[in-house]
């Protein structure tokens, strides 16, 4: 059973890279540790897969409906995401909803909520 | 006692703001992963911190050189950072050393190690 995480970022708040990276951080580590808790089985076969690499994927969304969408889709699916919002210190309003992580899970059930979006 | 964790990615290789999130992502990630099994104190009071957020700094290098050296450094800090390899399948050449990632750890630790460094 092949595993993967996905990442998803809003491309419509103006955030610079270093933004954007911080925010897939948070989602990453954050989705992480709630598999790790609630599904130990699918994070340790991820962080240990046989590439030796935790397979991820970026992906963008330009609204924040969508990303509250995907949340729910994840949700259902049975995957509880990871909800990043931002403090709002630098570059955003307090509380912006940036970012989701959703997984490691297995690919049958993470990719069909993520099949029609781009990569960041 | 404050804790958080940096993570230092590369700026001459061309990446994507793609490419470079997942770097990102990858490095948090090993790194978390490898402070709660050698140091769990630190990893769950960064969890936990008052925030509610684990406190990320995002900064750059411009060469492989300066990427080693914080390793070593970092390591010699008592800190064993989570160096990370591009699998090369697209931007990059295979083994490309992109990313480090360095704690959770206290700050009075880690900042010595990145006070000359920019943010991304």
């Amino acid at each position: 059973m092949k595993l993967k995480q996905a990442i998803i970022v809003r491309t419509d708040l103006g955030m610079g890279k270093g933004k954007i990276a911080g925010q897939v951080a948070h989602a990453a580590v954050q989705a992480a540790e709630s598999i790790r808790r609630y599904c130990p089985d699918w994070y340790y076969s991820w962080l240990e897969d046989d590439d030796g690499i935790q397979t991820k994927i970026i992906l963008k969304v330009d609204s924040e409906a969508k990303l509250q969408a995907l949340s729910r889709d994840a949700f259902v699916q049975g995957i509880n995401p990871a909800k990043i919002y931002d403090a709002g210190r630098t570059q955003l309003e307090p509380s912006t909803f940036t970012a989701i992580g959703i997984g490691p899970a297995p690919e049958y059930k993470l990719d069909p909520l993520i099949k029609d979006l781009k990569l960041l």
